[in-house]
């Protein structure tokens, strides 16, 4: 239990977690601060928080608990203006999409300071954005990533992962190199493809023509590309080099499948598809990793 | 009104169309023919046809409109086998995802009968097979193309279109050139990339962690990558030259990203990301072609 959850950006995440809180009866004062007062102003009329704060390090004033949830690029000025306030006793959280960047971005900003923040990943997330989407389940049965590091206090890891839990999420720890690794892979290279597709369509004289035959099938596969520029600048450029490893791999998978088909090599293309089908027909979404062996 | 339907292939959309037919009170009788007589069997027990049928030709015995329903790679050896009972007042159809090759295919299964082929694409389509899921909703506020050719008969390009308007969808004709040229672009080449993008991950030694990882938008963007592999196969190969088209096209567009990446361009990178989210935020699926300069 709480006494006061101090939140750094009141949008769409959150929002979402200040909702999720109270909902669960974790915290008893919400303070907000937004670098838009409007956007503060709103969610204090929605009830998302209960306090608004004229600036970040006076949100953190008598805190308990501080939730960072600003563009990763914002990480370090946000972590730097907080800082003359965050004590051992606080628990320090983010929600950003790439990890290896915000731990940097940490590690220079707060220095001695360092152990009360545990980088925090939660695989959540809309194509819409705003305080006003802000909803107390959106982080429910969801899994959670944390990338504490050496130097992170034990005391606070633990309560991250109580608190994650008892809004209902799975929790599991690993390195931010882990975690970059395999978002590259799960998350930020499906979202450069959707948008390198829409673009390599709508560059073609008939691409108008042809978006208007689209069905069912592409608007699964593109709804991603409709996520927000900003943030997917930052998180595409914060993970480059994991990234580009991953583009890399994919073009080469890629090229499998042409070359098989411009040789009409019927039994190699089936083959392939198959492999695809089958993995992605026996995926399901947050189910535990079990061995092969097993 | 139709007195009988002559349905070849009675899976997913075979049986989907058979239902809708009847549901629409626009068939008084449905003969069925499948490959797999337990197939037939099955949907003669769900009540998708009235009638089985022993062979493709005799499914069209007697009936006044045909629907081939069949993997588009069987669909001339199964005109071949029907051709004897073709008549010019029959309509027949299909429902395959190319349209080029299907025409070739009729066009030398045919011959002199094929002004009664009406080559036709519902756009719709599940990530399941079989009759057990045939729909009589399945075609419903869908569009449907068809792509006549200079020796299709106008009655049956006119009854072609009343039926599908009849179930409920929007019909439109063009070319089978400009049909696969579309397709390959908004349909093909979104598998291609899905079915490269699992087999890329799953080549990885961190492949399955990295899957158990994955969260609403890799779902999203993978749900077609579950297709079934000898239909995409066929549409694959048969659309081959179009889909390798696409694909250089959408790796240029790609390497576009990549290079920005690499030069640190944050304004590019935004830029290129604003484009694909505002283009996909706009489009509605079916929504009618506007002009730019309306």
């Amino acid at each position: 239990m709480f006494e006061q959850l101090g939140l750094i950006g009141c949008g769409l995440m959150g929002g979402s977690f200040a909702l999720a809180l109270k909902k669960a009866g974790l915290v008893k004062r919400v303070v907000g601060y937004s670098k838009s007062p409007s956007t503060t102003d709103r969610a204090r009329q929605l009830g998302v928080i209960d306090v608004e704060a004229p600036s970040a390090l006076l949100a953190v004033a008598g805190a308990d608990i501080v939730l960072l949830a600003v563009p990763v690029a914002a990480t370090e000025s946000t972590l730097k203006a907080i800082k003359h306030l965050v004590t051992p006793q606080m628990l320090i959280m983010d929600v950003g999409s790439t990890k290896g960047d915000v731990v940097a971005a940490a590690r220079s900003a707060l220095r001695d300071q360092i152990g009360s923040f545990v980088p925090a990943h939660p695989i959540t997330g809309r194509e819409v954005s705003g305080v006003e989407y802000a909803d107390a389940d959106l982080y429910s049965g969801r899994q959670v990533i944390l990338t504490p590091i050496e130097r992170t206090l034990t005391l606070q890891l633990r309560r991250a992962e109580e608190t994650w839990a008892a809004l209902g999420c799975r929790v599991q720890s690993m390195s931010p190199e882990s975690h970059d690794a395999a978002f590259a892979a799960v998350s930020h290279l499906p979202h450069l493809l959707a948008f390198a597709m829409m673009n390599s369509i709508t560059a073609q004289p008939e691409g108008d023509a042809f978006l208007s035959l689209a069905g069912p099938g592409f608007r699964d596969f593109t709804r991603i590309a409709a996520g927000d520029p900003k943030m997917w600048r930052d998180i595409l450029l914060a993970n480059r080099e994991e990234l580009l490893t991953q583009s890399k791999l994919f073009q080469l998978a890629l090229q499998q499948f042409e070359h098989a088909m411009k040789k009409d090599d019927a039994q190699a293309v089936e083959d392939m598809i198959t492999l695809a089908s089958e993995t992605r027909a026996h995926w399901r979404m947050g189910a535990q990793r079990t061995s092969k062996h097993s």
